[in-house]
């Protein structure tokens, strides 16, 4: 594997995770050499040499278009707003760039399908950020599920709720608007469940969804202050059918107070159950239908050496893994992706998948009626 | 209070329960004065006698027409099959008793419309066996909400799992037809969830439903065995929408392994959340948003005296009640209810109101459409 | 089985649940009839009619010589006060009665002496009321341990823990006070998980104590109020020797905020571990090391008729048990030892056992070093 | 701030993440300049020039020595065996390198005592690595005492439990032979709640302390095989006595079946609890007993940018440390020392008291009897 040349762009939440994660990968993983890192990009000027110094690049920018026509540059984070997504992804991947985009892919079904047409086109890696699917214990329900431990999953039970906009004084953001943030909570959250089903049951044939947007505006942070209007949803309920037959519900919240990062997961089997809560990220909980009557019950599996890759991190089991190590697992994976070892997923054609179901949500909730996902 | 006699049709969990109820109120309860225990009735008349003598009862018959007749009986119980449900109560509240009788209402709605028309004529006490409600920390929720604790609630997430027909290889039995059980998990277990909604958040106005029958044979445990189908459903998930305005989803499965009384709960308020899981029957989980931002959580409340009316049974906090003390409290309900002292809820009308909503997600699943409730 | 003549000594806690569970013990219990409730009795007059008929008694009285020199009763429940029970308790067992005691068994560990002598010499049924150890699951443990499922138990871990004397300002009662309670945390609750260290692993051999009296006055609820002396132990804790060779240690609290009935116990054994907390009464969680490494982990298994009693109470799975229930399995335990059917455990003689083990830690503690228990 | 220049000794679990720490350490905490990685130290030359070029080091080495007397280091982190801690910490501190050395200290009392000596004498920052003092929900649960949340803590309990040497047939390690390990159980897990105590609740005053060896003899893993002794301790209780007068218990096992990194604490206080379950790292429970009595209950508090510095890991609440983060803390903790601006804390002079208390817990346990730390 060779060593790749890689640029990040975004400074905030995601792009420090990026960041980090291209730092830790090559010390965690054996197998992946150490990228280097050479350009950090943001907007904002302010500190961004000593945040360039900080997370250890080689240099910093305040163009993204720089960035991406950098030919000292193989590999492109994006973690910018949702917004941006769409042009800085072509661009690069245009420019012949591998890409690792946050999650969702755009504000709009064609943003998603602009760029998985360029990535088509482009034959290069195109990885999108959904880092909560890396976690080792996920990676167990999935091995299960193929092992046919629980049976055939006949049901998927799926709730993400967060609360980072229940307090109904919460400031006016620009995820309140849909030409900023394209969707409200299915572009935030539900894209994250949805990414769980598709990786343990698969792709969403039909869905019947409602949205609601319980606080209809919010107060502005800065002058004129007053109130603005909110036409992003702030929570969802959906009914959704698997193409592979599969029946199911997914539940989404940005307003569910003192939920932190649920992403609550259910798979009902013929033989047995699994039950994943990623406010506790190291668990997964199986129940089998087998041996002694008296002593089934529910079983509560630590996050250990036996859950590839948790041992990469930690020879002992129990001692837990945290959110940025997801991130580094996928850095793993893109590095991977991009020598040919592993194939992409989520990759840009599995989000067109996610995006169509998210998108088929919006439309199901305003039609009132069932929706097919093409 | 006066001295009310009573008599119980059907002997098995639920006749069982009741006689229990009957017998141990009074202990429990100092305002209720002990019910004299007069009939005892089963059409199985194998150790009736013994029974009717460990019971407590006076006396005992075979024939319910002849327990409802009996002038010596203020109240009657009917804890019998489901298709019977009609038939007795309908005779009973004719015959000018108090009826306690056990969910669901009937197999049809139509005959939850005749008895809810009856005990409407009839003037006496018609009450429901919706005994989940009962929970002191369902009284402490429902007291919560009305306070304003959690504020305004907008959300109701609800589920109700067991796994009694889990096993693919479970007998066939009388609930696994239409014509003997009327609906599947909606008549079993959807009900008690409609039960709790309506007690927290109010009547619900819309659902949208998709239903499953995912075993559509079962084998016929007695000769001729071979294979029987299966024609009511196994889970079912609905969407909901609530008159008052709150949404939610409703969701149910006779086949969850590993879920032996799964009954779990969201109210999401403006202002906070409610959690209760009825598989931790003395739990209830309140999170405020208020206090120092760094010690905010969810609270698990135990289940104490300051809960009526959990310190009738123990004066010790977190000692716990169990599945037959929530059927003396209903006891005492019903006996107040007949002194006039409370307004019995879930009666027969309030029934009529959950029938509707689960006939409702039956009709809305075959249409494949929403559907209101009357 | 013949009919036994019950007399209840006591109306507070401790004698309601007496009550109710000799009115239950053969609706629960098919092999068990119906007993006869004979007298009340009280010190208090106040109510004691109503009381008496609402339990469902025949008569009352306020004198319990009188009571325990009733030829008309067979069986008596001694649940006044801890300062009472050797004086009714051999006065009961001297008449020929047979004796159900609540825990412990007197202020000193004389008085158990003589409770034991007394009960050996009048070859009565002589039971003490430790009805934590009647909960199915703990039945299941034991069965476990028994048949080897976590090896050879090695160590065990255990502490009781309440609040209600966790505020400084809650008022002195009994007792604080040495002369009317006996021991003070040792006494009201060590004494229970001792019981469940002598149900699941055996006798203890040798104990080192720490007590400590944290709040040494109480203000006195009454003129000329002031504050009160407390010489009563607030929390305790032991290590311990088993006759059996395991170790262990145990902790007792009457002062420990926010709880209100734990009782954590851990068994460790060679092959796996078994745990088990009271505030969640229907719930075992085992652990055993084999099967496929990747998904061990402690199951969570819910009382269920798989374990036995509890589907005489209830024949649908994790429907659960209250405290009260437990009173009716002591019940029938003892009528079937009065039919000679069972052999009483905790009996007067392994009781005596439980005061030598807490009487033990006292004077270890006293001492400052390890204290045989003989 | 000056860049510190780091060599590391040893490359297994804990050399991978001082390494893994220091490479994080700058782009998570603003404040610290990025560390330069000098030499990475090994005794095995396999793969030695890869490891550091994935860990990001200029150079490596085989020899300790070198790397202790290397001119173009500052700081040394010290990460091997426990047999040489002693050694490798005094010849670096005496060539003037600030020192991070892995826990315990030493095999012997003296041992620490030696060291501790060292670092007095060199005016080197000396820190230890007890890592798991440097969870937020830690951090925030000191501050709670010292603000008195919970008023005055009288009571601590503990218990630290692993089960890597659970199985009677897992392999005899260098941690069975005392010349090896120094301490079993004591030196590997109980200092670690020695540590959280130290935090917590002060220094230890008198221990009275049971050890068990409970497998007395390991097969050995390589020829000749056969049977090889153990004499380090599997389990230990101990009752403890605070210097503050507060008392307590601490146990520690390795061979706990089940448990794979549970450190549990409770601390009682006179008027709330705190409680802490390593297993789920990044939660605390605290229970208050102020507000309305029927809504208190322990609330579990999610790790959140409130709880500094895991805001530093990541902007939202709730989305999870890993152990691998907490050694980036401690590196942050071990840089601002080095810069003056924070005092150590587990330095020597305190790890030495740590020390003090284990080898006190052996020396009673040896002796039977309570046994006073100096």
């Amino acid at each position: 594997m060779q060593t790749i040349r890689a640029g990040v762009i975004g400074t905030g939440f995601m792009g420090k995770a990026h960041s980090l994660a291209y730092g830790a990968v090559a010390a965690i993983f054996a197998d992946v050499p150490r990228p280097l890192l050479v350009t950090l990009c943001d907007v904002d000027p302010a500190n961004l040499d000593a945040r360039a110094r900080a997370f250890g690049f080689e240099k910093f920018t305040t163009d993204w278009r720089e960035a991406v026509a950098d030919p000292s540059i193989d590999a492109v984070s994006i973690t910018t707003w949702n917004r941006t997504h769409r042009d800085i992804a072509i661009a690069a991947l245009s420019a012949g760039k591998h890409v690792w985009c946050e999650k969702p892919m755009g504000l709009t079904l064609q943003d998603a399908e602009d760029m998985a047409d360029a990535a088509r086109r482009s034959g290069r890696v195109a990885l999108l950020g959904y880092n909560y699917i890396r976690n080792p214990v996920l990676g167990l329900a999935r091995r299960l599920v193929a092992e046919g431990a629980i049976g055939t999953v006949f049901d998927f039970r799926g709730q993400i709720d967060e609360d980072y906009m229940a307090d109904p004084d919460a400031p006016w953001t620009w995820r309140m608007r849909r030409d900023e943030a394209g969707l409200g909570v299915l572009g935030d959250l539900m894209c994250h469940l949805v990414s769980a089903a598709l990786l343990l049951v698969g792709p969403v044939a039909q869905v019947c969804a409602q949205l609601h947007t319980v606080h209809r505006t919010r107060r502005l942070p800065a002058p004129p202050h007053g109130a603005a209007e909110v036409d992003t949803d702030d929570h969802a309920h959906a009914l959704v059918r698997f193409a592979g037959g599969a029946t199911g519900s997914m539940v989404a919240s940005r307003i569910a107070h003192g939920r932190k990062n649920l992403l609550r997961l259910e798979l009902h089997g013929s033989k047995g159950m699994i039950v994943f809560d990623q406010e506790r990220l190291n668990e997964l909980e199986l129940y089998v239908a087998d041996g002694a009557a008296d002593t089934r019950g529910f079983r509560r599996i630590l996050s250990a050496p036996e859950h590839p890759p948790y041992g990469a991190f930690c020879p002992a089991p129990g001692h837990q893994l945290g959110f940025n190590d997801l991130k580094v697992i996928e850095a793993a994976h893109f590095l991977r992706c991009i020598a040919g070892r592993e194939q992409p997923f989520v990759g840009f054609e599995d989000g067109l998948l996610i995006e169509r179901t998210i998108h088929g949500m919006a439309a199901s909730a305003a039609a009132g009626s069932w929706a097919a996902i093409a």
